[in-house]
């Protein structure tokens, strides 16, 4: 007669248990699609406005065929200067990179651009709310890092490849498998980074 | 013995003086160019982190030809879903699109996308600072109008095919002219639209 099984699973294990929850992984959803589905929801629900910027393009050439739309024949991927997702939470401005691994123990550090740490620098300098996302896809965790840690080991450990899942989880914060909204990171930025404002 | 000619200009007019300033049209500057070296002068100043978003285009065919960078041969355009520049600035969320035309008395509503609207509205209800940027390339006269202006008329006059100057000087707010920042849109913000807050 188990009537309400999460609710139940809930109360002896307050703390995020993984077998129970359903993981956007197990239901073959890339951790991109996890993240603009969770914007998806935001939005609808009008908790947010989050967006994920457009691939930046460097158009070369452009046809115009007649009775049909333009068609680009010639472009190049161009590498991002900012993140790739921003908006707005409450007023506040919002600013995210995601990143995903197969390792089990750190992040590897060539994920982040020299470009992009300058841009979340700004971002801080401007009191934006600025953080990083790290899914490791093996072990089925995800991490919301404040980028202010993201900066200081990018500025401590310039020479290292990667960044410790251990220094992860000291200064960042493990974001539950939710099963709707599939990446609840608003949920540490609202407990952790808006400074008990509500 | 003029030895400071801005100072006394300023002096004697205090109101925006067309001819003796230098606008960015007359040093043969487009108004998105102009507003991307005010961005850019925001950024290097650390005033604010304010980026264009790059064009919506939608991929369909890549080549990755041996020893070389890989190439996009057939893309398209897609329209935008969102405004074409947000950022930061002092915390808050800055949102906002910029439009030309060289009609001397309105502004053509076939401009803005019911879906560019739509967010607009989102972004507003998030306590985002949302406005348009209108630029008068035959008057030369740039206006910032606040979304909530634009939405309201939108709304009402859905049938009307363009916004007249009139409602647009009076709800919006005219930007001198500067020789530098091009487009100082963020005097009228910070003047207006922050409630005094420094």
């Amino acid at each position: 007669m188990v009537k309400y099984p999460h609710r139940i699973i809930r109360k002896q294990t307050p703390t995020v248990n993984k077998e129970a929850t359903v993981n956007f992984a197990n239901r073959g959803m890339s951790f991109e699609s996890a993240i603009n589905a969770t914007n998806d929801f935001y939005l609808s629900r009008k908790i947010a406005v989050i967006h994920k910027k457009p691939t930046p393009v460097q158009i070369v050439k452009v046809d115009y065929p007649k009775r049909s739309r333009a068609k680009i024949v010639e472009a190049y991927f161009r590498q991002a200067s900012t993140t790739d997702y921003s908006g707005v939470y409450k007023g506040h401005y919002i600013d995210f990179e995601a990143k995903e691994t197969r390792q089990k123990t750190s992040m590897p550090m060539k994920n982040f651009h020299a470009h992009q740490i300058e841009h979340m620098a700004n971002v801080l300098e401007q009191d934006g709310i600025c953080f990083v996302l790290l899914h490791f896809s093996t072990l089925k965790e995800t991490y919301l890092l404040p980028a202010a840690d993201l900066i200081t080991f990018y500025q401590k450990d310039l020479g290292s490849k990667s960044m410790p899942l251990d220094y992860i989880k000291k200064r960042g914060f493990e974001i539950g498998a939710g099963a709707y909204p599939q990446v609840p990171y608003l949920d540490i930025i609202e407990k952790n980074l808006l400074g008990g404002e509500k």
